[in-house]
């Protein structure tokens, strides 16, 4: 993987994919005592990065093969990334959801004119549902991150960070990415070193599920001991990828955590003061640029805000606990 | 007034003040029958568009009277954008507001380096307070619209709408602009028609409080009954101006009205679909867009979404109320 992959994703994604804003404010950058920029990628297509992936993955795909269709297992970001590329192409998309999974991404899935297979968590067997599938149709399974097409494109958003940090006169800096498998991270890691060295990845992880931290430092893949538990759904996955991992270990910088309050109070903050919408997962980035200062050298950091796809439930919560600066 | 101040101001506010995206979702498309193109101005610095006025103000003050510094009558989003204007450029910058302001918004501009000065409503004379003042310290006021350097740095918004338009091969349709005494809706029209004579600026005003739509009916200026009464309070003035109602007379299409409930609701939709903040008075050009479908020909509307400075209960209650499909 190198940046000729990534620059050859941007070219495929041009006029499809949103060149997202670099936001600031001066009151967050009061509180993290640097400069905060912060990258909203909530406002991408679907409401997070994964439409740069899934456009990546779907663009890139012979035609023919792409024309019999394409499988995701997601119940959230990377399934409305996938169905969007693939009804833009005019392919066929069968996203495998668990049936527990929330009816209104059920629903943004199917908007988005993807088929939507409900299995059942407990009794059903995924992998094997999905084989099937794929056997019967001729379907072609879009991982999430474990695909360079995929990490390509999410690689795309680092080459706009590389472009809009020089505009801010920003060439030393960390890079804070929510992370999941990593496929954002590592993709901004490759596009940081081929276009601002000065910049720096690290991953950012919910409290207690910082599989791609301690992997990195251990050198092989660890495992989160749940997968539940953290209102960072989002970003939640087993351990990072088999090709993530070592792009990261060998680019990014140390990883960082979060506590779920520190998560929920920067979406409060990114409402208050930057107008945007976020998740928990999609805060984290903020949440440790504006908690953990001690953690960073130099007068800027970046932070990615990776998504957006929050219930309205979820969001009264964080204004309840956490906006009360506006009463 | 025309397009080269507008086009100073633009130069002018270059580095300073953001290009805001232009935003859309199909979901919002399906429900307005048409392409709806969200022009997210709440991303502006400060909040609001305010601050493209107050930075044009400002930065085309000859320097020694800006060094005397500036005045302001406001509670809201003006305040803020001259406050940013005036720091920036090393003016002091005094805002006069209503004691009963809320405490955020005090704060908010004294944050970004104002003196604020409270008068009483009830038994203060503002405009007395304020002539002694700017006397006493030979302050510069800054008037809200009707002064040419404001509209023109508003008009700025309109020159990136039809670049960014065209971008979307959107040539023909009406811009739908939240309208309070006109600054912003003028100066739109003005670059529209200079830059893109097939786009049309309207005004949309809460119901009930549509000084705008009827003195454009009525050849001169109309009053509103009253100047509470409505959650659009950003937008609620005693009557357009001497310099903006013979703008819109002359290039705006017809005004528009939408209900508080309307406004609320595009509140909770810009939520769930644009991952956009917006206040309830930034919300009704794009309320007029969904729910008024029959007011437009074509097949795409462009709405401005002028602010985002929303409190947290405010907010809690549109998403209480309209943000079902969430659950």
């Amino acid at each position: 993987m190198n940046i000729t992959e990534i620059e050859a994703a941007a070219v495929r994604a041009h006029g499809h994919i949103r060149r997202t804003p670099l936001l600031c404010s001066p009151i967050l950058d009061a509180m993290a005592g640097r400069h905060v920029l912060v990258k909203a990628e909530c406002l991408q297509h679907t409401g997070s990065f994964k439409a740069r992936g899934g456009w990546s993955a779907l663009s890139a795909m012979p035609e023919d093969l792409r024309a019999k269709g394409v499988l995701a297992f997601s119940s959230g970001n990377h399934a409305q990334g996938v169905a969007r590329a693939a009804a833009a192409h005019d392919a066929p998309a069968v996203i495998l959801m668990p049936s527990d999974a929330p009816a209104i991404k059920v629903a943004n899935t199917r908007a988005l004119g993807a088929e939507v297979v409900l299995f059942d968590r407990a009794t059903d067997d995924r992998d094997a549902i999905g084989a099937a599938l794929a056997a019967e149709r001729g379907l072609t399974l879009v991982k999430p991150f474990d695909n360079p097409h995929v990490i390509a494109g999410q690689g795309t958003c680092g080459l706009e960070i590389a472009e809009q940090a020089a505009d801010f006169g920003v060439s030393q800096a960390d890079v804070l990415v929510c992370c999941g498998g990593g496929g954002l991270t590592s993709g901004i890691a490759l596009a940081l070193e081929a276009r601002a060295p000065g910049l720096r990845a690290r991953p950012v992880e919910p409290e207690g599920f910082d599989d791609a931290a301690r992997s990195m430092v251990s050198g092989q893949k660890e495992y989160n001991p749940a997968l539940t538990g953290s209102i960072c759904d989002a970003i939640i996955t087993p351990a990072p990828g088999d090709m993530t991992l070592p792009i990261m270990s060998k680019l990014c910088g140390p990883g960082l955590t979060v506590t779920d309050d520190q998560a929920l109070q920067a979406v409060a903050l990114a409402f208050t003061y930057l107008k945007l919408v976020l998740e928990p997962g999609g805060a984290v980035a903020l949440a440790a640029a504006l908690f953990h200062p001690e953690a960073f050298e130099g007068d800027a950091v970046i932070a990615v805000a990776t998504g957006g796809n929050v219930d309205a439930e979820m969001f009264k919560t964080a204004l309840t606990r956490f906006g009360g600066n506006d009463e």
